[in-house]
């Protein structure tokens, strides 16, 4: 493979919201010589070419792939696992496969049993929308983020640089992780919280009483904004990083009995000293 | 007191983020005849002339409000339940005495024991921000919103009508309820998915991994953004609601705990039904 992006051909697999993005930020910038979309219709393909999102489409993943030195997994996660399991025999020696999925561990799991002619290596960049799908593709989404990648043993440091390259080029910092401390991590900052929308959604649902919607402002829907994601995207993410997820809903579970407490007792300084606590580590989040 | 808006004098006691905006939305429309703003400090005073959200301003209470035909507190909560006890006397025959409160139960209770003479109305806009103070303050901020009014058994119909006046003056919509059912509407949209926020971040702050915050993208900063608001104003709000905030926090205790059960058990169409039931109602709450 060239170790110069500028020389590589890159075929996204999967033209949705992220897979059409990244495309669509490469090819702007002028980053690779080629941008390939594979897509599941001809429809979104045809979508994709029309937008100049892509220099080419196809359908047909073999014909997509077969001159790719980069190939860019962008389904939802247990579609990328089985993508993986059928891929190799149609990649080029060398081959960087990569991946946007949200969990890493059972990615880079089954990126171990791909043929040792292709460079695997799991990424997930930090940015996205609660809209998904082509039309929603925006060459600046990752202007920015965090491009979170981990490489596996058998990843060489020579295809770790052009990935390097390849993040720099759609605007991203990449950070090194390996992939039970990313899952653990996003578990905290994107599991849990969609998972806290899709509870609050229904708390609300429970009053059986239309005028809540009416009453609900911008911070109810800042609040519960994941909730809108896609259902297959998010189940996929839930059930591939089951004992991360179920751990932060514990820890989330036991915050709240405690705020009941406190509150049930109008212990007003032991409220104000968790509110405070966090208050504070919120502030020093980028907003 | 004039039956129009036009004719009257506002006054507003707190020069914060709410109380701020009002006054510079009733100014800018030349709502009515003379917007007086009541502060703590003379800086908050000065910075409000300053800026001309008000032609008016004073420290102090008793003069700030001894011409007005409407005085809005815009205090954290369990301040204005305070001023209502001892704002009676100073008040003209007639005068509207209405307020910002998040909660309405305890005000509208305090309301009742004003003297004879005073009309009073409990009100609560369904807009804000995570900043506050005046220097965030907005002539916009009003616009679009939902604006509960709760009117008592004494509340005339005349002090209604002038204060519907002042609600479409700011741009907002009224929206008529009483304080208990208001209570339990906000307790959902508001004060649960402030705790939810709260709870948010310090579970992730339990991992005791910096980088947490590293890999924090949009979809948690949209969901915690609660957890920066005023902690005295939040605190005010949730002791002044704490059975109806106790009641949502066991509602979403038990959605949380169902969604943990489903995910331990791998239980994929359980999970979907859940999610989609979530994710189509928040489809339908404007975003």
């Amino acid at each position: 493979m060239p170790v110069a992006l500028r020389e590589t051909q890159v075929t996204v697999v999967g033209l949705g919201l992220m897979g059409g993005s990244l495309a669509a930020a490469l090819r702007a910038r002028r980053a690779c010589r080629w941008v390939v979309g594979v897509g599941r219709r001809d429809e979104t393909v045809s979508e994709a070419l029309h937008a100049g999102l892509v220099d080419e489409g196809t359908c047909d993943l073999a014909r997509g792939v077969r001159h790719a030195d980069i190939v860019v997994l962008a389904t939802p996660v247990r579609t990328i696992i089985q993508l993986i399991a059928e891929i190799g025999p149609l990649l080029r020696t060398g081959c960087l496969l990569t991946d946007l999925g949200s969990t890493k561990g059972a990615i880079v799991q089954a990126m171990q049993s791909l043929p040792a002619h292709v460079q695997p290596l799991g990424g997930h960049p930090m940015c996205g929308k609660e809209t998904s799908g082509l039309s929603a593709a925006d060459p600046l989404l990752y202007a920015g983020a965090r491009y979170v990648l981990t490489p596996l043993a058998r990843t060489h440091d020579d295809t770790l640089d052009v990935a390097r390259q390849m993040v720099a080029a759609v605007g991203s910092e990449p950070l090194l992780l390996d992939a039970a401390r990313h899952d653990r991590l996003v578990a905290a900052v994107s599991h849990l919280p969609y998972l806290a929308a899709i509870g609050l959604v229904s708390s609300a649902q429970d009053l059986l009483d239309e005028t809540v919607w009416e009453v609900a402002a911008s911070g109810f829907r800042d609040t519960t904004r994941l909730a809108a994601c896609d259902e297959t995207m998010m189940l996929d993410i839930l059930l591939t990083n089951r004992a991360d997820a179920v751990h932060m809903l514990s820890l989330l579970q036991a915050h709240m009995e405690k705020l009941s407490c406190l509150l049930e007792a109008g212990d007003e300084a032991g409220l104000q000293s968790m509110i405070g606590r966090a208050a504070r580590q919120r502030g020093m989040v980028a907003s």
